[in-house]
Formats: structure tokens, sequence, C-alpha cells
């Protein structure tokens, strides 16, 4: 793997630039959405394209032999067993509402699992990253280190999650099975729910019909931060699909049993 | 009516207050929440009634013959005729997760009606505001006018709401009938709804089960901007209750059709 700290330079080049694509776009009253999946609602803006070609611009320049995967344009491969895996807006519902729980989405991976990771949000100027010896929380008022939180009992635990907008009647109903035992569950978090889970604010982050590209940077950060990213299974959440994020193995054990009650 | 000018800046005095009095306690690891309605969950915690105060000290010194209603501490009468709403902080919920749709509400109003509004985002650093002769919006990088958008039709709108974390299932199924019909429905927003809508980036809001602190200032604030609050039969939504706030007559009148269905 190539110097640790050339990754994290080149993952902080690349939000940089993603901001500065995304910013003159949120909340302007011509931003225009189309819809990629006519079924349901899956917006994409002119805000997405820029900030994941800005995004691509800087790896081109600075690591030309790695492979990239974006949302929006799809697999570039490269040579070096590293890939890039990038969403430049995950949460552009939020977006075009102007609510401020998207953000942009950078994961590396190599030929086993996922090294590093973070999430963006760009509006309020907040930065989650985890991975390579990192866990850090960059924000208005400075850094400091993320960390679950540990010792909340299910009965006590907060859940966050982006049902009932997506996910199968199936999946919602498992979701129903966590839901109904905790004490709190909120909706509609996107992106920041793992972020939130990382700075130890909340317990639980459940999710289905995820892509790979919304997870990947957000598993790193919840890994680093000393949480367990998986999918409904136990197995790998890389692929995306049914995910589950946990502050604590007991929490993570109790929530899989009810999901597959 | 006292001199408006009086008024706006004794508002913003009061929401320089509570934001002193509760961003130190805002993802603080070791903030409990009390449960004021142990049948679901209805929590507050130190910051809220920290806030409440610091608001009612600045009254008490700048209006002292004016009533105050607040959430955590009720009705303190005066004399005066006018008479200060508060919610310290609306989507107690949303902050003890440390997410950021929650916010300081103040509300004034006379005999007749709700004068004047605010809605305060401490964290991200954002104040809406409307009445006595002013929609404004202040931000991290400045100020607008604040103004609801027009011409966008049921089928293309954006409805948030705060269901289904409130409101009784009957209200949640009536709510339904208009979600079904608009483009997208996001959840989980609480105040911050209303301030979307005020910027012009969504177009209704449902709610139920408000109290009419939750509603004062909001109410003032989407009004100055150019859009409708009523309850669900059209009527003043002041007291709370059935809530809905549109950014047009049209959509107003097709969503109170469905909502009634």
């Amino acid at each position: 793997m190539q110097d640790a700290q050339r990754i994290i330079d080149t993952a902080h080049e690349m939000a940089d630039a993603a901001r500065q694509a995304i910013l003159p776009h949120f909340r302007d009253r011509n931003l225009a959405a189309d819809n990629k999946r006519p079924a349901d609602f899956d917006p994409v803006t002119v805000a997405d394209r820029a900030a994941e070609k800005a995004m691509r611009e800087v790896l081109s320049r600075r690591c030309p032999d790695d492979s990239v995967f974006g949302e929006e344009y799809g697999l570039s491969e490269g040579r070096s067993g590293l890939t890039w895996i990038l969403d430049p807006i995950d949460g552009t519902r939020a977006f075009i509402c102007g609510a401020t729980s998207w953000g942009v989405l950078i994961g590396l991976k190599d030929s086993d699992s996922i090294r590093y990771g973070m999430v963006d949000q760009p509006y309020i100027g907040e930065r989650f990253e985890g991975g390579l010896g990192i866990s850090r929380f960059t924000g208005p008022s400075g850094q400091k280190p993320l960390a679950v939180r540990q010792g909340v009992e299910l009965g006590q635990a907060t859940l966050l999650t982006t049902f009932p907008e997506i996910g199968t009647p199936d999946e919602g109903e498992a979701f129903g099975h966590v839901a109904n035992r905790v004490r709190l569950t909120r909706y509609g978090l996107d992106c920041y729910a793992y972020a939130l889970l990382a700075l130890g604010q909340v317990d639980l982050v459940i999710e289905a019909g995820l892509q790979p590209y919304d997870i990947a940077g957000p598993l790193a950060v919840v890994e680093a931060a000393g949480g367990i990213v998986t999918d409904w299974q136990g197995g790998s959440a890389a692929s995306g699909g049914q995910v589950i994020a946990a502050a604590s193995e007991l929490l993570h054990r109790q929530a899989l049993e009810l999901l597959n009650a």
C-alpha cells in the first residue's frame, strides 16, 4: 500500500475539491434534479456530477495508477491494486431539499478490504475520517478523535435510518422489529447517521438497498471509531445491500437476531 | 404594539443567549435526557431548561410587562397584551442524537395573532425570522430575504414531516394520502422543515400533535416568506395540533382536500 499520509492527503484534497464544486449549487433555486430511476425518485444534479469530476481530476493527477469507482461515472480500471470508491453526494434527496444530512463519501479499498474512508459535510464544514491509523472529526471548532459510545442497552439505544424511503416492505418489517425495541428511532439521516454513530451520539444504524459507494466511506469511519459494520447476516457490508452498524458487539448481535427473527 | 425594532432586537438577544446556553451541551457525551412522557419518549435536557431560563432573563430585563409562555416553565402572565412564546429546543430528539434539525423557536403574539417569529439553529449558525416587516435569513455567508417558491405542482412537490414519530395512526394515514401524491417526502426534520419551506427549498410541511410553542415561531417565518400555515381544517394553526404549511394557495388547497378525503 502507498504511504498512508499520501493517501490521507489525497482524500482531503478530493474532499476540498468536491466542496468547491458542490457549494455553489446547494440551495440554488435554479438547481434541477434529473431522475435516474423513474419507478421511484433517485435524483441526480449537476452538483453530483461536478463533484465526482473534481475528485477524479485530483486522482488522475496524484494517483493515476489507482482504480476509481464512482456513483456517477462508474469504474475506471487502474493497475495499482487500490480502488477509490466515490459517492459525490450521498443523500441527493436531502441535498435538493436544502437539508444538511447529505455528504461526500470517499473510500479506499485494496484487494482485501476498505482501508480508509471519509464522510464530508461541506455546508456545515464537518469532516469525519477513519482508517490507516486515524479516527478523526474536524469541525467548525477544531479536531477531536472519533469514538463510538459503549454500554448502552438495546432498550435505551438510539437507532437511525433512511427507512421508510429505502428498502423493500419485507426489509422495512424486519427493521421494525428493532425499531420497536429501542428507545428512539430517527429517520432521514442519510450518510450523516454513520457520522453520528462514529461521534458517539447514537448506537445503531440500519439500512437496506445500499450501493457499494454508499457504504465504503462510512464503513471505514465507523470501524476506526470502534464500531461494527456488517450486512444483516453478519458478513461483509462492503457490497452494500442490507447494512447494520453498531456501537458495540452486544447491540450488533441483539439487532441481528431481531432483523432475522 | 411596542416599537418593531425593539421587539426584533429583543428576539435576537434572546436567541444569542439561548445559543450560549445550549452549545456547550450539544453532543456532550455526558448529556442526560429525562423523559417527560413515559408512554413514548419526550426527552428534555439541561440544555432545554438553561436556554429557556436564559431567554426569560432577557425578557424580564427588557420587557418585564410582557407575558411569557415557554415549553419548560409554562406561563408567566404580564399586562402589556404581548406574549412571547418560547420553545428553547424544538426537536430535542434530534438534539440528543447530535443531528442538526433542532432549533430555538421564538414567537410574539398580540391579542389577535402571531406578529413575529424566529427559528434559530445555533450549531450551523443559521437564523430565520419573519414578521413586523421583515423576512430574513442570516447564515454563515451572510443575509438574504426569505421567500417561498411558487409554481410547483403537487406531483412535483417536496413534502417534509416529523411523521411517523408524531401523530396518531389516523393522522398518519391522512398524511399518507398526500405523501403518495408528491414527488418526494422526507422525514425527521423538526422545525427545520419550516425554515426550508421559507427558504424556498421545499413545498409542503405536514405534521400533527404539535403544541402552540412548536408552531408560533415557524408560523410567522413561513407567513412572512409568502407561505400559508393553517390547521388541517384551514383554520388558525396557532394552537398547534394538526398543522399544514404550504408554499402556495393551490398546494395548500390540494393538500387539505387529500388530508380530509
